[in-house]
């Protein structure tokens, strides 16, 4: 028989720790009391599962491995979140580290469709970090952020993403925002701009969703971001078969305490097709700590079944005097996104644009 | 101006808090330094927004509460969450404790479409508790899982929900376990038993999920279930579009430590249109305290605006001892989920339905 494997942090006292394992272990297969569950053969046989180890993690704190049947995790993909977390997130006193799936589970889900070396290839750039950049704040005119889609083009940025507070607003409509600043794109590019993709952002109902990608590529957008917690993990799974261009995610929503970031960011949105994902950086904005990106770009990187690598983007409060740091620690393969602390320049936006993208591309290069 | 107000628990020092709410503005409204957002006169004016207030709530926590605008947060059903719990969820300091929206953003939304009248119309069930139990464990075959639906049905059951387990698997596929089960109940109703509604659980991508609906739909079902943080809160507003039965909502997935759990489920859930809600009750399986849970309840049926009333439905290790005790507690109007303990009794299943249904309409009609 085949299992996933999923670990489990627990908090609690020492000796309860076997028994709380044992509850979960219930809770996330049969979740009746095991009188009622070895009453039929095939149930007792098949789908109870069982604890493979549970060890100390610290003061009141365990790590509990437990391999769940693969027959029920694997029916679809909203199930497969139910079996991985689904009642235990409700325990307040359980988080999730961390999961092994066999092939037969990793099959049923096709990733990322372009990846690294698909986006790579997209824009013709095969061994610098990439970059990008964010058009905001909402509530800029549809002119305005076309405007910024030329500046940043012209500076050589190589992914321009909607901010994700851009949605189908009243002051920048989905439809008219998105061709503007894919036309703006485009023009820009045929002035001496990069190859850059335009990257719009698309929010609401599966319908709304589905519609406005169908419109970003009918206009001829590079690339496409949702987030998919708000959307919901399934969607993206619909989304993917949608369209043909790269899907950039975004975290929001993502709430990431009860999911161990690495997993939640680094395995979970790549296995539901994320080719380049945002993630909150250290050293900005948020609070994750430097090993702790660096465990979501490895995990985004490294070699997964048939799963092909995606891109790190780390994110929030970036500057452009850290981008040779970033290229230290984050390596070749992971696209810098700085936004506020480029559109901060004001009218001299090209002239940061093109400082910053001077920036990684000399010093990849010196790197050689 | 309208806005959105929105109140996050935040742990830090005393001193840092102020400051920390302001980020938490940016980040929830314009996503740049301010510098960048009061360079647009529309951008300063409509979408910043402002603290309302801050106060200590305990050693290093402090409760703030800040106006978002009503402008950007209405866009969409998706767009909502984002301004509500976006990029704080990413910030492991901060919870989501409350929210009020005003009309032009509830109106919005629909919300539960048949609620607590709804469904009693449904069931003939004017003024008691109404019953539930679950279809369990994953495993038993088709042919088991109709007998428990006739048992369940000559039993007196109101509500005989799937297990969120059941999906499509191979041992009870989606199409064949519906049919049949909704055949089982509909025999036994005429067999003398009650007017039981059979609620199957859906799941799986948009497609999935609506194709399955429709399936159920056309077998007669009387209400149908899904997990909206597995399937994504958008897709669960589309669900209820297309749909005419009664929307019973599971709580898998929505790991509950970062939104208070009566805003989670006692708002959010109810706008999203369930018209009955599972939350983990007290003194079961999992850790609520009974406080908890009776801010669920009162949340899910009070007065807000349009919005219909929603059946809370407390579960989770309920046991039928503990039937008068719950409905002193929750009242009324609840829905008294009781699933592993029923299906203990084994053979004397039925009796301890009849049990489970009997003391409900007894106490109830005694405290009348």
């Amino acid at each position: 028989m085949e299992y996933l494997e999923v670990t489990f942090r627990i908090r609690c006292a020492p000796d309860e720790a076997n028994d709380f394992v044992q509850s979960l272990l219930l809770e996330q297969t049969v979740e009746t009391p095991l009188v009622v569950a070895n009453r039929n053969e095939f149930v007792r046989d098949q789908m109870l599962g069982h604890v493979i180890d549970v060890r100390s993690a610290g003061e009141n704190l365990a790590d509990a491995t437990i391999a769940l049947p693969v027959v029920n995790a694997a029916t679809d993909v909203a199930q497969f979140l139910n079996v991985l977390f689904g009642n235990a997130s409700l325990h307040e006193a359980v988080s999730l580290l961390d999961f092994v799936a066999p092939p037969s589970i990793l099959s049923a889900f096709e990733g990322p469709r372009f990846g690294i070396d698909g986006i790579r290839g997209r824009l013709g750039v095969p061994n610098r970090p990439l970059t990008c950049s964010a058009l905001k704040p909402v509530g800029l005119s549809v002119e305005d952020l076309a405007t910024l889609c030329s500046t940043l083009t012209l500076g050589g940025i190589d992914v321009i993403k909607d901010d994700h507070y851009l949605a189908d607003q009243p002051f920048s409509a989905f439809e008219e925002r998105v061709d503007a600043c894919q036309r703006a794109v485009a023009e820009a590019r045929t002035k001496g701009g990069s190859a850059t993709i335009y990257c719009p952002n698309l929010s609401g109902t599966p319908d709304a969703v589905f519609a406005q990608a169908t419109f970003a590529q009918e206009t001829g957008v590079g690339a496409v971001m949702v987030a998919p917690m708000l959307i919901g993990l399934p969607t993206l799974i619909e989304l993917r078969r949608r369209v043909d261009v790269p899907i950039m995610l975004h975290p929001s929503f993502a709430g990431s305490l009860r999911i161990r970031p690495d997993t939640m960011f680094g395995r979970i949105f790549r296995l539901y097709g994320g080719d380049a994902i945002i993630f909150a950086n250290f050293g900005g904005r948020f609070s994750y700590a430097a090993e702790v990106c660096g465990h979501i770009a490895h995990r985004l990187r490294s070699e997964w079944q048939h799963l092909a690598p995606a891109f790190p983007v780390p994110a929030g409060g970036m500057t452009l005097e850290r981008v040779p740091e970033l290229i230290d620690f984050f390596g070749n393969d992971a696209m810098l996104l700085v936004g506020g602390s480029l559109l901060s320049a004001g009218d001299a936006l090209l002239d940061r644009t093109r400082a910053f993208t001077g920036i990684v591309a000399d010093y990849a290069l010196a790197k050689q």
